[in-house]
């Protein structure tokens, strides 16, 4: 069944076939019917100066994360897992006239990064949509690939969201429209997050758990920490407000994946968060791993990802 | 006079010498004094690894932005002001380590890159001022030098910070803490403020203007723009809200001079935000302009932060 929006102001590109449609994306902005062109700064394309079909037109998973460096690995390991690197091959940057965003692809796996916190990974979703919707894109699944803190967890344990919750442990985002609030459903595909939690059992390398997810605009005094520059609160306080989102579902926080939910599902994308927790928040708040440690956590969401890449491919091959 | 604060939880550093004090950077946190090292993480550096007076204790101005190519032309371009750039030089990223920020510093000016929005400029500005409080360093002053959409100005003009206002045109951050809202001052230092409109005048290369500065978490539908992944509003409601903004003052939109002012006046550090208008929003939404002309834009902000830097090193020389 097509999925319905109240107000739909674009029609999707996905064709009926038998009463069915392609997962198509949308758009929600009548406005763009009567742009020229579409320049998407922050990317550095544009409709009339990059032949976004071409470009992108086979695109069929997004992996997105925090950092350049993590995804341009990211693109390494996939090209590796689905056989298409080639010896010393390189993978440019095609967002390489900016230092805004970094954007690697192989084959149908486009991998963007997206720097840190809700205004920073919006900016880069509303292009991302936007370059999905010009090259004509379906069926597409976007995953973030990205690191956290947990709660009660075991430092590097792999935590795929079930619902993205907002300070007050709501599954809600509040965007500001015109100087007045709206409120978005953060809501994830729970079948993708089955099968993602599946892959983590297949490999049987890390634990991976399902669990809410909190989203929060700041790294330190948002998330309760004791190390930033500024703290009025006690560690009881501390534990305190850990031990209620723990109630609530709360298995990891991290500062994206609110935004990421919401402006995936009003785009009808099928969307996933897959982070690893860096550390036990219950614990402490500095991460004193060692670098190679850390790093090695970080792959974790990569390797699942990768994981769950494969398979699919390879089921739409025998199907 | 010391600046007084109703909640002091840590000494500034600063000696009293004759009832007066110097402007010291103040960090409001119990719980450093109990920590045996202070991991920097998102700048890779930290209190058991380097030595933080050393490498930081001379700065006196820190210039951030959000791209970190500019920060670095920043510190090519002020070394060629102050006299102190060598042939061939090339300015180490401190921050190599790490893909979040990057740092360089040449004499005493340091440049930090801050990414894009609220969240991403908080967990930067909580560890320089962990960073300069650990370093020792006194009277010092930051300035955001950044981009930013106009209204009612000529694309180039670069705007003076009056006020830092949130989407209802009001001084304010609120700020989730604990799960509970707490709203904070982004009052910004007044008389820096007319110090640096005078450095424009001085110049007279480009129209500098004072006037506030309206901050939001997107750019897009948080900004009004017509040309974002969704919209569901008109020209006509655009133009009302943009007029509406104007009306209160706001001369410029963009998405970090809230928080970067609540924190730097938290932090007793003298702050301002100077940016250029890339573009007149209320003639439209994208940036068409030639990358050469936005590139120039850009530099504006350098060079009246530039001149503001050599006219205060000078004075203290000269008293």
């Amino acid at each position: 069944m097509c999925p319905s929006q109240e107000k739909k102001l674009k029609m999707p590109l996905g064709e009926e076939k038998n009463g069915a449609c392609d997962r198509s994306i949308y758009v929600n902005n009548p406005h763009l019917e009567s742009m020229t062109e579409d320049i998407l700064y922050h990317f550095n394309l544009g409709t009339s100066t990059h032949d976004l079909p071409a470009m992108f037109g086979d695109v069929k998973f997004v992996c997105v994360g925090g950092s350049p460096w993590r995804m341009k690995s990211f693109t390494e390991y996939i090209a590796k897992e689905l056989g298409l690197s080639e010896p010393n091959a390189d993978y440019p940057n095609i967002c390489a006239g900016t230092d805004r965003y970094a954007m690697y692809k192989v084959g149908p796996v486009l991998s963007v990064s997206h720097g840190m916190g809700i205004p920073s990974i919006s900016i880069m979703l509303h292009e991302l949509i936007k370059l999905l919707y010009h090259a004509r894109c379906t069926d597409v699944t976007v995953v973030r690939i990205g690191t956290s803190g947990g709660i009660g967890l075991k430092p590097g344990t792999v935590v795929v969201t079930k619902q993205s919750v907002d300070s007050a442990f709501q599954p809600r985002l509040e965007q500001i429209i015109l100087g007045k609030p709206v409120v978005r459903s953060t809501e994830l595909d729970g079948e993708l997050a089955e099968e993602l939690l599946q892959c983590g059992k297949d490999l049987a390398e890390f634990e991976t758990v399902i669990g809410n997810t909190m989203c929060t605009l700041d790294f330190y005094e948002g998330q309760a920490r004791l190390d930033g520059a500024f703290c009025s609160y006690s560690e009881e306080d501390k534990q305190n407000y850990l031990a209620e989102a723990y109630a609530a579902g709360v298995r990891n926080i991290e500062m994206e994946s609110s935004v990421f939910a919401a402006m995936c599902k009003l785009s009808n994308l099928r969307a996933a968060v897959v982070c690893v927790a860096l550390l036990d928040r219950l614990k402490g708040d500095q991460l004193t791993s060692s670098h190679d440690v850390l790093n090695n956590y970080q792959q974790r969401p990569q390797v699942l990802v990768g994981h769950y890449i494969k398979k699919k491919l390879n089921a739409s091959k025998k199907s």
